[in-house]
């Protein structure tokens, strides 16, 4: 079967509501428009169709809108990032400022704009947005072209440095804002600004033309959704052509072909390596392609750079990127504490990859994996009060190691951060042909409809993560038989499912998705709780780093110990934590509601070795005395938004 | 008091045998000539003063003399290095091949070949040696300077990139050949040639004139050891010049003089940091100016940094440079076991400065971080076979990672390990005006003399360090009242030390100098008898890489486990050692003559928990079921001399 007969199957089988372009259909489309993709399982709901009510999330996303988006704004103008364009259209006499990528920055901020747009607030974002894009398409060239920094003087060094220049990474950005801005208003004009861009290139560039590289992966997966828009299969064949790679043409050196994660057939690839976000992004746009291609050697692929990722690349707090050289994946099982990466863009390109691997499989073990990424490695990349960003997320933080910061000349991750608080709302739902999806618990209410077409409402009332219990409210606009399908995290041991308050038929399994086939009615009730436990979790004996070590976790979050927490303690080197074999009962939790922003807070007894600080580096083992202390761990995500103190997520232990 | 009048109380109390330089003194210097040095209490010997016998070092040193230095040679004119040279003088008509400092490579295979003729051996290597200086001289400018790279068409770029071009460097290797060849055979042809390179620097660099950097520190020593034999002030002013800096000059960065560890004055460092080689380098530098000048900064500074080094930055082999970005230090305990960078030069570079360290103070300390990199960090450097050599020295290794190999383009490491193979005699012992001090232990001979001139032989019996006894027999020419200074190792816990068969007085200390104070005749005998047992050391609870884990050392010796050792298991991810309070009695110590060399083995009865390859990466603390194994511990240096295989230090350990 070709490409194009699997797509026309896909197309054949589009369901009925779905099949016309609609006249708004801008409106109905969610992150991801997968309707009529013939690999998608799932179908992404609308942004604005989820309401997202009081919960764990709120309190990130009102300082997102309030602190964070405006500040980072400011600062994009300070540096002059905005100028840049200003500049290029004459608008102002400055020279360029910033590294040669920094447009995209801006664009990644127009994105979080546009998703908060979706999600039907503004606070003057439609504003600012149209006046961007004025500034952004008054410095495009005739043919298309695009970008601040390969402009004016270099002009005619275009497509000169395609591995460093991110000419294409910048262009991608500016069509996820267009598309995402599209989707808010049906305002296309930053829309088409892009589309000249991209038919420039499918017009110059080609495996017969000129060869072209994704230096830095990120057009593909932009260009399969602008072919979800357009439908036009240039579109489609350009990011399959940046996916196979024109490295031999372009005389790449091996070393370079791993590094940039581009410039070879992407399914000659068998480990994840060279640039982690790089490498993310191409993976995102690698299962774009197969959703809308079938092509199962991406497939193949796909799983088994998954597997790679999963059982040897990933932190517990789903941070990927071990390797400060190179900002790089390290080998199997590389995956240092204090000296982690984990780049939050990184953290981030895992979670919209997975996003897509969900939607092609319906598997839950890729909403594990958001889940981890999201409420732990991604979370913790913005200050709770929203002017602060980590570039890097390590699991064991020195107190002198500056983590957070307002700015950075390379200030790819917080807008990054920005946009995926924005576009929350749309990662908690899917449908598919069979019903609806709940991948992830908070109160919320999603209004939106059956893929045939049927009204219907989903509300959740939680206060998940902090309480496992979920009570859900169905309300059809008339009776439906369909399946609702409720994932059960890998991590809950004992999940209880009642519908309208009696058991549901069938076994709950951790890590699946329990399904509740029924005919449902407005009214209708179901109610999950999870076991939320606190659980010392181990890393496998091949994880040197951590060995003879615990990591603390309850429910989705990974908890840490930062020093300042324990009474008389300024380094937590010597703490141990002392387990027996039904370890977790000894944890203690309690929600404090005015600390840190409210959180559950874990207490447990710790020991803590007689420390001197003039110890030798190295000495005979000895058994030290020790004396009893009380540790009291914090979420993850929360770390270093106190004073400067020493913070280990992994705690060496002692069998009690 | 200034540096002059220090200098001169230091000439004024010369001893009477070394005050007047001989028609021969060259014959007299050893490694370092330190008699008129004001701040030396220890004084070199000869190398051809000592003759070792066969022991643990014997056939290393015979490898290294048949195998590792002709074939390296060999490697070094395949890979045209000695044919840079012949190409400048137009004697051969082929490219410039290699990294811009091959010259030095060659030095350093030079430098190795003199200490060979110190010794009284030749193996051709006199006419070897001979003609590369004709080789050498012959591309020499009329102005005194000398450098493949940086001549011919590259001759208008000299001194413009001090911070990377290395033309110090080389210089400064080939001083320290030139020095070594005068040493041994009295002939200063290369000398000379490089004393007219050092005497063009002084004319036209310094503080008023053209400014200078030592982009990568080596000069310093040289130059030091060029003015303990010419006595002129300029040469040791130079050394001075250098290790102050004049990086503001050359507008270099802050990170260009952490990375260079030049630029800025040498005594406002307070840690060690930057490029390991470098920054060992610059440190001997130094201390051989402090034993000059005795200025008192370079004192503090050096303990500083020195304590720096052996309290956080240093492995249990005695290797240092952690990273391999920018082959750096790094924080303090930041010591990963696989990715341990620890470049042989490195551990080089700490032996020769640990080296000055004890001339200037005659503390054990150095010595005891001297025999820590020697046996272990530095001779795993060299393959068994003496062909293949480590850049990295890891401790842990997976079996692909091929550490070992025949040649490097930067080829630094394999000529300095031959160099400290071929002058290892030289390490041994050292006079005082107390005495003598033995340092070392190794079946050989000292046949020198006291520092009254009087002549004395100091003969060691002994099969250190697989045995722990040392049969020591003095033999004064005329009976003499002096003392013999022993050192203690650190580690060994307990130690007999008689004189003619009856307890010596005073208390043994480990870690100090035993001082047997008396009159010495013909037939004495001293009999030391170290404590051997096995040894499980820890490390400090801030290293978190060694949390949970012991490594066993015996003797100088660190050992390790290779996979291919314990039968059944081709991992060692899963194993762990059940040690109880008393755990050094599980070990039993075994000969084997005919394995890797001869050595001894360790036994100690192991764990293995049941491995599963499919074990999650992470997943609730559970007590694995495991079943017992006998583990077979090999000395680190012996590691990958056989098929590839997983090679860990530290073993993960469990409370029997």
């Amino acid at each position: 079967m070709t490409r194009r007969e699997f797509a026309a199957i896909g197309a054949a089988a589009i369901p009925a509501a779905q099949a016309q372009p609609q006249e708004e259909s801008w409106r109905d489309q969610g992150i991801l428009a997968l309707e009529r993709s013939p690999g998608a399982k799932l179908h992404n709901v609308p942004v604005r169709a989820v309401t997202m009510a009081e919960g764990f999330w709120t309190p990130r996303r009102k300082v997102n809108l309030e602190r964070s988006m405006p500040t980072l704004l400011q600062l994009l103008e300070e540096h002059g990032i905005v100028d840049n364009f200003r500049r290029l259209s004459g608008r102002k006499n400055v020279p360029r400022r910033g590294p040669l990528y920094t447009d995209s920055d801006l664009y990644k901020w127009m994105e979080a704009a546009a998703f908060v747009l979706q999600s039907g607030e503004d606070a003057g974002l439609r504003k600012t947005f149209d006046s961007l894009i004025d500034e952004i398409l008054a410095t495009q060239d005739a043919n298309g072209y695009i970008n601040t920094y390969w402009s004016g003087e270099r002009t005619a060094e275009r497509f000169t440095r395609m591995d460093g220049g991110h000419e294409l990474y910048c262009l991608g950005h500016m069509l996820q804002a267009a598309i995402a801005y599209y989707r808010a208003t049906g305002n296309r004009r930053l829309l088409d600004g892009g589309i000249k861009f991209v038919d420039y290139l499918t017009r110059d560039f080609g495996p017969t033309k000129r060869p072209l590289l994704t230096g830095h992966p990120e057009l593909e997966l932009a260009l399969i959704e602008l072919y979800r828009i357009t439908r036009e299969p240039r579109h489609l064949d350009l990011a399959g052509y940046l996916l196979t790679g024109d490295g031999q043409r372009l005389k790449l050196t091996r070393q370079q072909m791993v590094y940039l994660f581009s410039g070879r057939p992407f399914t000659s690839r068998t480990r994840l390596e060279g640039h982690a976000v790089r490498a993310m992004y191409a993976c995102s746009g690698a299962t774009d392609y197969y959703l809308e291609t079938g092509d199962a050697q991406y497939w193949k692929t796909l799983n088994l750079l998954w597997n790679d990722m999963v059982s040897g690349k990933m932190y517990i707090t789903g941070g990927v990127g071990s390797r400060s050289e190179g900002e790089a994946f390290g080998e199997k099982y590389e995956l240092p504490n204090a000296r982690a990466y984990t780049e939050s863009c990184a953290a981030i390109g895992s979670m919209v990859w997975n996003w897509r691997m969900l939607a092609a499989t319906g598997e839950s073990k890729y909403v594990d994996a958001i889940e981890r990424a999201l409420y732990n490695g991604i979370n913790s990349g913005m200050s709770l009060e929203g002017t602060l960003y980590n570039y890097r997320n390590p699991l064991e933080r020195m107190p002198d190691d500056r983590v957070r910061n307002p700015w950075y000349d390379t200030t790819c991750c917080p807008p990054n951060l920005e946009r995926i608080l924005a576009s929350l709302p749309g990662y908690f739902y899917s449908t598919s042909r069979e019903g609806i999806y709940i991948h992830l618990y908070h109160a919320s209410e999603l209004a939106w409809r059956l893929e045939d077409g049927a009204r219907v409402k989903v509300a959740q009332k939680t206060n998940y993560p902090w309480d496992g219990s979920v009570e859900i409210s169905m309300a059809p606009a008339t009776p439906a038989e369909f399946t609702l399908f409720l994932r059960i995290p890998e991590w809950s041991r004992t999940t209880k499912v009642e519908v309208n308050s009696r058991p549901a038929p069938g076994a709950v399994a951790a890590g699946r998705y329990f399904a509740v086939q029924r005919r449902w009615q407005a009214g209708d009730r179901v109610t999950l709780a999870f076991d939320m436990t606190p659980r010392l979790m181990t890393a496998n004996p091949r994880l040197s780093d951590d060995t003879g070590k615990v990591a603390v976790e309850r429910g989705p979050l990974v908890y840490c110990l930062e020093a300042l927490d324990q009474k008389g303690l300024s380094s937590l080197s010597e703490v141990s934590l002392p387990v027996g074999s039904e370890a977790a009962k000894g944890f203690s939790a309690e929600f404090r509601r005015d600390f840190l922003g409210g959180m559950t807070v874990l207490k447990h007894a710790g020991r803590v070795s007689a420390a001197n600080p003039a110890n030798p580096l190295y000495e005979p083992l000895s058994w030290k005395p020790s004396r009893p202390v009380e540790l009291t761990f914090i979420p993850y995500y929360a770390f270093a938004n106190r004073e400067p103190t020493h913070m280990i997520v992994w705690v060496p232990y002692s069998r009690a």
